[in-house]
């Protein structure tokens, strides 16, 4: 072929460039110069998936002037493709359109296989989408006495054929079908195969879209996501509390629960895979989706979590040394985790850390990659205990540290999870010790005009864990709490609102609701005491692997979880509850360990990477350590001596203190204190 | 009583079938039909032994669509009994329910008299003992703060110290008991490690046995055979009918059947699952082993039995071009052939070979090792259909021959299974036509004293397969049946033996017993064309093989199956079922399909080794071969051209016949077919 009669083509987004023959398919050439372009019909213009668009115009930096004339004329099987909406109009089927002259291709998005996909949390790379999953359409030779080959040998020939996909391995749950696909498609099929190696279902003709189902089971709440494998779109969420919950609100009641009855953990194996089973039908049901077309799953949880999931006994979790049954990731079949799907669909469980450092925080990890980073990174992740992960590139650190579930609102009082009519945001004047606050599901303050008539019947219920951190803050900065967390009593005489149980004294915070319902709600000192040792223990499991990196300060601190995501970290800084960081450099993570598994859905090379840099992880012991008990003691004060003064200087300019607060705060400190003696004496 | 108030009845297990009149009790219609059904109370539905099953669905091959609908309904006595726990729901007294319309009967095992002796006896054969897996003790280091290893990671440490073993995969369900196994036996244990590469158990201290099954999973009978994978020593077995058989005694039935009902496929695998569950429980129980101590099992059985155990559509072996699934070996959890053992057995079935030409032909194969030899070896497997291997060393060749499964005893008027009372064993004096017999479970020949006193109440029931044989064999030689088949209506002259029934004439092989019960045994016109089909069918097979293999004569020939046990060769050579062979080289390889599962079980490299020979054997496809068809109409006649002779000679010799009675039916014939000709002149 002479150089007169060759095009050249140029393709975006990639900028990858080539001459070739007249009457090349652009398909052909893509695939020549290693352009990504998707197919699952492997050419045969159905799937619609290869389209591109030529784009007109002169371009002087590549010389040449390209036109959508400069491709074949459209063929009877495009037309039919666009008529059936497969196609977008101005588009073309880059397997049927041939190159008749210079052209530019602007391969969209949508047509690349592994095409990257935003991730909705803000400040999130984007993952690239390349799933353990993929379609790969063809056609069988028919049987006959003459070619007598079986049907599984047809299959693999095709496969081998048109994909070059060799030495295919292929499960039961796929002979089933492929029997009747054949028969009933003209001996064309879609086959699904698993990380290149394995055929795990099939179907009749063609199909395009597979799904996946990103899960996080946590103590409290499992959320189930479900993608779209082939544009990596999340296309329904569904959560729901864990029922194990009735069991015990925290890890070690429910490892205790085991313990004490010898069906306690099939019982609660038994609820989780039944809960995930429910949520699957939920999501699946809302996106007009099949559970049984499901192909793939992946899992997270803490260590008890994905121990009882697995049906593993979690008794050992429960004591030292805390051994876990395995620290890998671990793939099985879905149906061993009881889980209706498809047939061939697999479940992939991140590998847990240690005893107390599970594969929720491994999905943490996955999700904030801090590993990419030079500077020192603080990831924390608050539910019924705390996952801490500190460190960059060069060393990583993890521990988890007992503050127990009094940050979610548990063990408080009046405290309650996050739901409407809880209180989440709390201010109170440090002269008149008034408060103010704002409740889940309501845009006003309580004094606001309208508050009341917003929340309707339903009232203020209780507080929750935003709550009453910011509760015991702003108790602290009016000088209600003392630094070692007493209730200063000697205030009753000036409010009201302080008013003695006995030996203690309380907050009163609300009023409740006239008559019968709505109880008043109070900040008791006990309440004080659960928050004090949970942040106290926090601070110290923080404090402990900063020890061990030797630093004094974090350069970046993600708070992921709900918890991460409600609390104002200003006020989690009065408490003492974070080490010296730039206020700027604070952020939520959000739900980091959902993310982490749907990253491990779209993205199968992620799997290895977290695979090994957990092995990688240094894991610190908080439980029996002498450093960390020394550590927690010295945090109890509110806020102890390491944090107290430069986080005090930041809260003076909170918009809820007013300005000066945090100075004015420590006169009325010393001159209660003062005022204190002098009653006593 | 005219033809349009009758119903077709047909009993399984025996297919013993007729037409009945409506109103008909069901017990009533078995004593015509001389099929085996219990009754204490004589009728009275007091005992509930008569108790059975109408099957409900569509029968192309009867012709009839069943339910159980087309009995009366249940009267109060039969209630009564329900209620009382005699009758099992959704059975029938036979003795009250009367037939209404066409229905398929099903008599249970525990309805019959003479339970069947299953003949699947197990035949020693050296195996050399390697099996898939090995037992490794060893001992772990136990967990502590300061070596926070996981379970599995101190387990495969302590593998790889004491046995080498690294790399090594594991199941779910070893992480499980690992857990409770290390904390309850001061760390020490023992784990089974299949192929070398995976823990598919763990058991706490030491254990040094460990059990596998061998399955032969037969159209008719199912049999089981527990071994001690550590000596390589049978255990236990047992052996049942095949449930499926309700549903049709040959296989074609049971495909037309899965094709005619939508849930067919679905019931014939649960049955066939149920039953082996069934036997395994018998004979772990025989062998005090417990069925969760089963850690492997291998199974085999012909294309379609493969295929409904696996779950997938038998429907493509029912019609050309005879499509398997696949003839790849499979490898699976037993949990996905729903069979109940430990929870990491793994079951292996052996290759299918062709469409007709199944897993069982592998295994024996893989006992007969025919590709050891140079000489040329021919394997006959005769069950439902023929199984024929051709070949040596060089080369092998495989077909199946549609023998129907008259040589079963199976559409023989008389027929039965080789159970206690059915006749085996035929002799015809030449010169008198009157015969003598012994029946399966006597030693004594009819004609000797204390014959009947040793057959007891029950007396002859019917005549299996070998007597079938021997009888139209011996008919033959006495000049009774002509070359061409036809029972020689002349003899009635000389003979009460010979009776008229119509058009044609049968043989009255046995009296019957006075008064009810016992009715006579005769050899009818129609028994003799079933034989000759059949005979016929497997001549052309093996000539056709013969043909392809470029060779006359065979050198060795193997009877396989509980056929080739029974049978006496030399009729079988009378009627021109064997090629021309050497005598002494025609032997039986008895259960060689049950042998082949258990080499498979006892030696992993005996799997390699069949998957390449199966590979390497030329499939020969007979159903639409011209060649095949030819050579089953030549070989109709008794004995054709190609065996006739010398087979005559040698059965000379033979002991019931007396000297020289080859020479003399020959004899006899020619003047028989002269007193034919005057008489008719």
């Amino acid at each position: 072929m002479s150089a007169a009669k060759q095009a050249l083509v140029v393709f975006s987004p990639s900028g990858k460039r080539g001459r070739f023959a007249f009457g090349t398919p652009v398909l052909q050439a893509a695939r020549e110069l290693g352009v990504d372009i998707d197919s699952v019909c492997g050419g045969r213009a159905r799937c619609g998936r290869c389209q591109v668009e030529a784009v007109a115009g002169s371009f002087a930096k590549e010389g040449i002037i390209s036109s959508p004339r400069h491709l074949s004329d459209m063929g009877e099987d495009e037309l039919v493709c666009l008529q059936g909406g497969r196609l977008k109009a101005g588009n073309r089927l880059s397997c049927q359109a041939k190159i008749l002259g210079d052209v530019r291709i602007d391969v969209p998005a949508s047509s690349q296989v592994h095409r990257q996909v935003v991730r909705k949390d803000f400040e999130a790379h984007p993952v690239k989408l390349d799933p353990v999953i993929h379609l790969y359409f063809t056609q069988l030779t028919e049987p006959g006495l003459q070619s007598p080959q079986d049907d599984l040998q047809r299959l693999m020939q095709a496969l081998d054929r048109d994909w070059g996909l060799s030495g295919l391995d292929w499960d039961l749950s796929v002979l089933k079908p492929l029997r009747s696909a054949i028969r009933g498609s003209q001996w064309q099929v879609t086959v699904a195969v698993r990380d290149g190696t394995r055929i795990v279902a099939i179907w009749p003709g063609l199909r395009d879209h597979i799904y996946g189902a990103a899960v996080d089971v946590g103590s409290t709440t499992i959320a189930v996501h479900l993608c779209d494998l082939a544009s990596g779109e999340v296309l329904a969420s569904a959560g729901s509390m864990n029922p194990q919950i009735r069991f015990g609100e925290d890890l070690m009641s429910r490892v205790s629960y085991a313990m004490l009855n010898p069906e306690g953990a099939g019982q609660m194996t038994r609820l989780v895979r039944a809960a995930i089973n429910e949520l699957v039908l939920q999501v699946a049901d809302q996106a007009g989706v099949e559970p049984g077309e499901v192909l793939e799953v992946t899992l997270v949880g803490n260590p008890v979590m994905h121990h009882l999931l697995l049906g593993l006994d979690p008794a050992p979790l429960g004591s030292a040394p805390f051994s876990l049954a395995t620290d890998h990731a671990i793939e099985l079949p879905a149906t061993e985790l009881g889980l209706r799907l498809a047939a061939g669909t697999r479940a992939y469980l991140l590998p847990c850390i240690a005893g107390h450092v599970g594969a929720d925080t491994a999905a943490v990890m996955l999700a904030e990659t801090p590993w990419e980073s030079d500077r020192i990174n603080l990831i924390i992740d608050v539910g019924t205990n705390a996952e801490i992960v500190l460190g960059n590139g060069a060393r990583l650190l993890a521990a988890s540290s007992p503050t127990g579930p009094a940050f979610e609102g548990a063990q408080i009082s009046a405290g309650q999870r996050a739901a409407p009519g809880a209180i989440e945001r709390v201010r109170i004047d440090p002269a008149t010790l008034e408060p103010r606050f704002k409740v889940v599901g309501g845009s006003r303050w309580s004094d606001e005009p309208g508050f009341a008539d917003e929340l309707g019947k339903q009232g203020v219920t209780g507080i929750c864990g935003s709550g009453i951190i910011e509760a015991i803050a702003c108790m602290y900065l009016a000088g209600i709490i003392r630094p070692d967390g007493v209730i200063d009593g000697t205030l009753a005489d000036s409010s009201p609102r302080i008013e003695s149980s006995g030996r203690t004294f309380s907050y009163l915070l609300h009023q409740g609701g006239p008559g019968e319902g709505q109880p008043g709600i109070h900040i008791r000192q006990s309440d004080v005491r659960a928050i004090q040792l949970a942040k106290a223990a926090l601070h110290a499991g923080t404090q402990l692997l900063m020890d061990r990196l030797g630093v004094d300060k974090v350069d970046r601190i993600r708070l992921a979880g709900a918890f991460g995501s409600h609390i104002d970290v200003k006020y989690a800084m009065v408490l003492g509850m974070l080490p010296d960081c730039d206020l700027a450099q604070v952020s939520s993570a959000d739900n980091a360990a959902g993310t982490g598994a749907r990253i491990a859905l779209l993205n199968k090379a992620s799997r290895r990477e977290i695979e090994q840099r957990v092995r990688q992880v240094e894991k610190v012991e908080t439980a029996v350590d002498k450093d960390f008990q020394r550590h927690f003691v010295a945090a109890m004060h509110i806020p102890h001596a390491t944090h107290a003064y430069p986080v005090l200087s930041k809260v003076v300019r909170l918009p809820g203190a007013g300005a000066g607060a945090g100075a004015a705060t420590e006169n009325r400190h010393r001159r209660r204190r003062s005022r204190t003696k002098l009653q006593k004496g």
